[in-house]
């Protein structure tokens, strides 16, 4: 049983901010998230993509933005459950919960933070009948650990970004890799066209298109798929492979949350927006993405100051006792739970003489 | 009269971000400031000191986060009232406002956004009763344009951070500096307080301590200063000199806003926090450190969401009859008014043979 003070769904810019704003708090976090990374829809939907309107960053990629955070949480220590889906909740009976994800790792916690965006992410899978026998035994719908791919062949379907980058990617760990997309355009950022260009003409990629995967075989694990080519069964033929990955993109699915007893509104968790981001149940709050209130907008920034009120009310909840007194950083500095301090140089009292 | 679609009063962070939110939704900004820069408590208290709490910045000066916002708002134009303090407001029959200020000039707006942190800045002054006769000839509270001490006598009177910094600055620029502080002890950033030292070491600064100003004379303009050393009447001296600068800190004060009409709780302006940061009076929204509300805590990351959701309020005021529908700036891009235009590069739909 993992055990921690605020027990954040979603690792997202709204769930890792929290992490630092509990910090200041001396709260401890852990973060659950169904992707393998953290860094919600900036890292999985547009990483290299630029963001204007994060307050005094007048241009940061996605990708960097989510980097500045995880070193900014760094002093303390949150815990990751990550590549889980949290499924179920049960209060116990002093008030606290227990989170139990879809591979049955267990969170105990007074609070609960549902920084779940816009829910959790879930791979589109193709039509194919036997797919589902082979997750994790040879089919998967995204990259959690690149070295589980080393000196083996991979068959990658699909034809965006996440296709193209994963193929570029594991043309220097697989002995193999194959790009099947079911047209010859493939849609992405110019670079990865023209580096998924480079690399089948230096014989690293083998590209087949127009074409898709439409059966997978094997005897407890994967070893072949059946491709078929210009959708003509004629064309039909066997591919040895070790692994299967179409990457036909993540839908988000705000899934086994809904059925948590929570207010619910436009697939989104209503919340308390006048005072802390609670939802009805005590001791859950919704913030970032995934909550709803009058006038809520879907933005970054908002997620931060969400989260920040949440952090004070979810002190008050965990030490009714304890009254807080806020501190400016700048003035207070920030003492990590990894022992480490970060603190504005003194000013001096010196007399010239 | 100056005209603008939301007037801002307080060009602190929550005003300034406030420019880009407006922005975005094609509305112009002016900004009005009774200290002779931008940037509010962070420019004035503290431009050098680092801040850690600031979304996605481990650390940032407060100075150069005032800088990036400056840079973050340069397309969209915003214009600038400094060195005024608004003073008067009045509503006109079609819901309009004109904003007055101390030295009278008139700016017109359909929404204004007081962004006043803790007030206006007011320069605390010493107790000479004929300083005031003095005040803009010879006498300033505040170094507003360093270039009108250009080859003239300043005595600078103080023991902090402004007075050190300004002696130093100005060390180049006047022909005699002399620095007046009623103790040996000088209380500011180490650099400073050696760099003064090494200034009088090279006779560029001329210190006086233990002293004080006592009485200032001139006819019309400033002429000298009676100094007082070592709290002994028989040591006071005359000393001739064009300018005389104490600062001794400036105080907030919320001051004529506080005549405005507008519900006030502990020095604060209330507002509601349940939509968007509206005040009693419709069309005057109070955002950052000036407003107050259940929960509401004094953090620059709190006005920056604040501003976002009062611009598009202001939004529908403007244009009742329109519906703004948001874009994210990764998607939509940032126009600016001076035709400028940042836009993330487009995914490229290309086949690979
Ligand atoms: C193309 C694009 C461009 C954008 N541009 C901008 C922009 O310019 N400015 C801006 O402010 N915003 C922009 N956004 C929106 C921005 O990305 C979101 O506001 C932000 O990601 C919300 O952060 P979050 O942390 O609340 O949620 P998310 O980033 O959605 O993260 C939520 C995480 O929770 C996880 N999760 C959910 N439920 C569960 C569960 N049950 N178990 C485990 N994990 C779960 C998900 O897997 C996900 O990783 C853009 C979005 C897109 C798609
Ligand atoms: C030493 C110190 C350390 C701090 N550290 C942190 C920190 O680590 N993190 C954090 O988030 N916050 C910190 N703060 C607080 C932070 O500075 C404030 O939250 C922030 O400045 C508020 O921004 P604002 O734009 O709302 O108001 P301000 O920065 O106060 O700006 C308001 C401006 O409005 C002007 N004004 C007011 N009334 C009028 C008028 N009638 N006419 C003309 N102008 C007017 C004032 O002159 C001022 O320039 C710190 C503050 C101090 C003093």
């Amino acid at each position: 049983m993992i055990k921690t003070d605020i027990l954040i769904i979603g690792a997202g810019p709204t769930g890792l901010f929290t992490v630092f704003e509990a910090g200041l708090l001396k709260l401890k976090c852990h973060l659950i998230d169904a992707l393998p990374q953290a860094g919600g829809q900036l890292t999985e939907l547009y990483p290299k993509k630029p963001i204007y309107d994060i307050p005094a960053f007048p241009e940061v990629l996605a990708g960097d933005l989510v980097d500045n955070l995880m070193e900014q949480i760094k002093p303390f220590e949150p815990g990751f459950t990550l590549g889980e889906r949290a499924e179920d909740i049960e209060k116990l009976e002093d008030d606290s919960f227990i989170v139990t994800t879809d591979k049955g790792t267990k969170h105990h916690a007074r609070v609960i933070a549902i920084a779940g965006g816009l829910g959790s992410f879930e791979p589109r899978k193709p039509p194919i009948p036997k797919l589902t026998d082979f997750e994790d035994r040879g089919v998967s719908y995204m990259v959690k650990n690149p070295e589980s791919y080393r000196d083996k062949d991979v068959v990658i379907a699909g034809g965006g970004d996440s296709a193209l980058d994963w193929s570029i990617f594991l043309a220097d760990v697989a002995s193999n890799v194959t790009l099947i997309h079911r047209r010859n355009e493939f849609r992405g950022a110019l670079e990865s066209v023209d580096r998924v260009k480079e690399l089948k003409d230096m014989g690293k990629i083998k590209l087949i298109t127009p074409a898709e995967v439409i059966d997978v075989n094997g005897n407890g694990h994967l070893e072949n798929v059946l491709v078929r080519k210009n959708s003509d069964p004629k064309e039909d033929f066997e591919m040895q492979t070790d692994f299967f990955i179409p990457l036909f993109g993540l839908s988000p699915k705000l899934g086994p949350i809904a059925n948590w007893g929570l207010d619910i509104e436009k697939n989104a968790i209503k919340v308390d927006n006048s005072l802390d981001y609670q939802t009805n149940i005590p001791g859950i709050y919704a913030i970032g993405d995934v909550n709803t209130y009058p006038g809520k907008l879907k933005l970054i920034l908002c997620g931060f100051h969400e989260a920040t009120l949440m952090c004070q009310s979810a002190y008050q909840r965990i030490h009714p006792d304890k009254k807080y007194v806020m501190k400016y950083t700048t003035v207070g500095g920030v003492t990590g739970f990894d022992g480490s301090k970060k603190q504005a140089p003194k000013a001096v009292v010196k007399s010239i003489d």
